[in-house]
């Protein structure tokens, strides 16, 4: 009973094994996660081009839903900075800003990535997220952070910026450098400032001034919404608005109603395809947060039950008038420091939105919206990292490429494009470098039974015998290469009766390299050379043995290397040195 | 000074070296060629949905340019059949069949072609044809060949059918059948009749009837001339225009005026993907006929100088009124069994096909259309290969997948979904087996140094070690997979002190997947567990000493696997038997 039931709800594990012992860590966590996600929901509501409160109800069901379905104890879902500027890019495609068809779409998109997640899920498909590599992710969310904090940057100093990609930002920004306001600009910088000086300095001052450290960390993170309070208070009390600074102005108060969204098929179809890249990189950002918070207490994140409990969470998102949500990076990390056990930590934040939309909403109408760009810009800063790319530099060529590209792509075309450069390029470089495949002639290291390159290593070798080893699985993009540098090696030996090739790379022979194979057994039988294989793997012996290609072969095929040359060699060649 | 003339007109090395020993074989070759190309050329032209006359202007000048550049002595390059039905289905969906615009299509299409070809063979990018694997090319071909007939029945028959997939064709075919025309369904089946016996009896009888084995075999292949020369005189004497039958009608006489294509840069911008895949299935086609048939007299192909000659062609065919040309599969093998020596045999044949539009076109006035159907039905057969399908079969999962669904997406989506369908589930298959690499835990075997799978062979293991051999590259898709794998091994053993991963098989370590080692290298450290790697090839240590990792490992690099695990052990299981 309580199994099956599990298996439906999965929450009901640790719901049944709740005691009060967790209580105080789960309530602490809910308080300081609620206190970072109400500025946060509210500025990423406005990137994506939505109204203020939409970003509230993005953060009430969905995080409810997300702890009953979800493997990650720690992971606070809702809306999150790369997912909003996703929405702003694709809905603002098909819809004006500020317009109820926007809206609109914004929620069906919602509605969309968590119908692909959940099926993703259900599907066991959580595998698809491996195509993303690092250098990808990072890149992208480097290049993400500077377009999102670039786009910013016209809310911080009171003038408008469009675009979707970093020249088009610039661009209009300096059209209407003139139209900047100062007061905006001053309360934006006062803010970017104190939430500046907040991360880098403010624990360390307070520890400073015998505060217990723990608990000034924790103040520390609650500095946006002290800096929510505190300007909201300024606004009021100096009436800004009627000085020219934007506030956020009229909130619904209340709960938000259930419902369906349109079900216009015209608009699901339209949106189909970046819906499911949005939800693939909503996943794969949640996902990865998941794992390394759960690593540190060496807890398990179930990839396709991730899948599942973000689907559910865009579901219900979109069914309670939010937009796309994920894990969040920033307040994932504070929830995790609070001291968050379970999911109840989630439940107990959805409960602190809830009692904002209910009560609190009035008094933010005079929040300016300076103070959620500087929010955002403080937010975005800490996902920008320059080390990966220096890293990729040292250590290999086509991962800086795809990097490097990835950023190029993200910030001068878009932030899809961007990841669809990458993605497309990542594949295509390792394509490339399996193409080409590393043929190496090898020769016996002295006093073992080991082959090694003969043009790194001191090795034996035999005047009748070439040993290759072929360093790539063969298939069809490197069959040909294989043949024409098998012939050219060949054509620059002489007195050579055997050719040995050494497969314990070679993982998989497909149908195309197969028909290399033959040709190459063909050719050197033509030329009097036998065409021997060794270490070949048993999978791919298995695959040989379906088809006739054993019996057309002139030699045989050899357990090791070393058993082959001994029974193959005529004289010996002394190592020599490069 | 002859050296460079050669960089620029290859076939300087030829030419200079010509001689009257090799003119008898070239001109032999030259007039089969001839009498198979004018039923040819004039059929595809038809079948790209052209005037009949642009095949015979395709014929001309394009073999001149080929016999210049290319480094095959024995192609026949001239219209051929898959590109034919391709230019159809593309330029048909731009324009309407018998217009002007659609002639001006057709043209640009082979302009961009050889541009296209031209450009990737100065690039030297001959290898993208890799990414086209056997069991696509030989399923795309299949089917097209299918596809062609199908699409030919209704000329055969006097019936309209058009269509782009094979249910459209049969569903046209079938709508239409009332209007099926018995005198020319009379003349069409007896010229297939004829054809089929041709090849596939004509040679055995004329040798029965004591001809040389050499010449009937030439005078079979010039079966498709008589039956042109045949139907033309039966269609001229019984006036069977009259009766119904469709006949080829006026041929402008002499030779094409060259000229310019149209530069519109929106035919040209709409044209230039297509243009793309007709180029390199053109290309592939061409490239994989020259290798086989230069094989056979131990010469060499070079695919670069391949793409420069056949983008030469293509241009120059656009240049002079025709459409795009490549490399002919039945003509080929025809001119190199005539006895073809030098790329003059190519250069004989332009002759050829100039003198009969100089001289025969008005013959050609009644040549009826169910005649070059009938051609073409026969030509194609020959193309389709049920073998392969049952090769893959047996062989490789993934192969027979790629091959069935190649000929699906071609019959019942087109030729041009077809091979792009191929293309990409070749790749992602592919892909998909990289994925999750197997990874095999190893024992020594007894008396080697030779380590092999526990669950294959009987071998030595130790209880402190365990030796993993991974059988794959190590990169972004396969990188969380290696992860889990390796946490799931290792807590399934007890009394682990060693982890040791045997390199062998694995030709590249990108950044993702160094960060998951990290992650492993840390995880079993903190468990106590040592990790350690061997037989780690060259380019990977030397990318590896690029990184900190071997810094932050806490184990050791090994030469090979037999010293590892000599260095480690403490006790010594014996082999057991599965």
């Amino acid at each position: 009973m309580n199994l099956s039931l599990q298996r439906v709800v999965p929450a009901w594990a640790w719901m049944r094994d709740y005691h009060r012992g967790l209580l105080a860590g789960d309530l602490v966590a809910a308080l300081v996660v609620t206190m970072m996600l109400v500025p946060q929901a509210l500025a990423y509501a406005l990137l994506a081009g939505l109204p203020a409160h939409m970003g509230l109800y993005a953060s009430i069901l969905p995080l409810v839903m997300y702890a009953l379905f979800s493997s990650s104890k720690t992971l606070s879902v809702g809306p999150v900075a790369l997912t909003s500027l996703l929405t702003a890019a694709v809905v603002g495609k098909i819809a004006a800003v500020d317009s109820q068809a926007y809206i609109v779409a914004a929620v069906v998109l919602a509605m969309l990535c968590g119908l692909i997640l959940l099926l993703m899920g259900l599907f066991r498909m959580g595998f698809i997220a491996n195509f993303l590599s690092h250098p990808v992710v990072s890149g992208f969310v480097t290049a993400s952070a500077v377009l999102i904090a670039l786009s910013q940057v016209g809310s911080l100093v009171g003038l408008p910026a469009h675009g979707s990609n970093a020249h088009d930002i610039l661009l209009s920004l300096l059209q209407n450098i003139d139209s900047a306001h100062s007061l905006t600009l001053a309360v934006g910088g006062l803010v970017l400032a104190f939430l500046w000086w907040a991360r880098a300095a403010m624990t360390r001052r307070l520890v400073a001034f015998g505060m217990a450290p723990a608990l000034a960390a924790l103040i520390a993170k609650a500095a946006p919404a002290m800096a929510l309070i505190a300007s909201t208070l300024i606004s009021y009390q100096w009436q800004l608005e009627t000085k020219g600074v934007a506030v956020v102005g009229d909130i619904p108060k209340g709960l938000p109603r259930l419902a369906l969204p349109s079900m216009d098929p015209a608009l699901w179809s339209e949106l189909a395809i970046s819906a499911l890249l949005i939800a693939i990189i909503g996943f794969v950002e949640s996902v990865s947060l998941a794992k390394t918070l759960a690593a540190k207490r060496r807890q398990r994140i179930q990839p396709n039950r991730e899948l599942v409990a973000l689907g559910a969470a865009n579901i219900s998102s979109a069914m309670s008038g939010g937009f796309v949500v994920a894990g969040g990076f920033s307040r994932s990390v504070v929830n995790f420091d609070a001291g968050a056990q379970t999911q109840a930590a989630g439940m107990f934040a959805a409960v602190g939105i809830a009692l904002v939309a209910l009560f609190f909403t009035p008094a933010l109408y005079f929040l300016p919206e300076t103070t959620l760009a500087a929010t955002i810009i403080i937010a975005v800063s800490s996902l920008i990292d320059v080390g990966v790319i220096v890293r990729a530099w040292r250590y290999s060529t086509s991962d800086f490429i795809a990097i490097v590209a990835t950023i190029a792509a993200t910030l001068l075309l878009g932030i899809e494009q961007g990841v669809l450069a990458g993605i497309t390029l990542s594949i295509a470089l390792h394509l490339y470098k399996t193409m080409q495949p590393h043929i190496a002639v090898v020769g016996e290291v002295p006093g073992t039974e080991h082959f090694r390159n003969v043009k790194r290593h001191q090795v034996i070798t035999h005047s009748n015998i070439v040993s290759l080893r072929i360093d790539e699985s063969l298939y069809f993009a490197n069959a040909s290469f294989l043949e024409d540098r098998i012939y050219e090696l060949v054509s620059q030996l002489d007195g050579l009766e055997h050719v040995i090739l050494q497969c314990t790379a070679v993982n998989e022979i497909d149908l195309s390299a197969l028909d290399a194979l033959e040709s190459i057994n063909l050719r050197l039988n033509e030329q009097g050379i036998t065409l021997h294989l060794s270490e070949v793997k048993s999978p791919v012996m298995d695959a040989l043995h379906n088809s006739d290609f054993l019996d057309k072969l002139s030699g045989s095929v050899f357990l090791t290397q070393h058993r082959a040359v001994q029974s193959l060699k005529r004289d010996e060649i002394e190592p020599y040195i490069i």
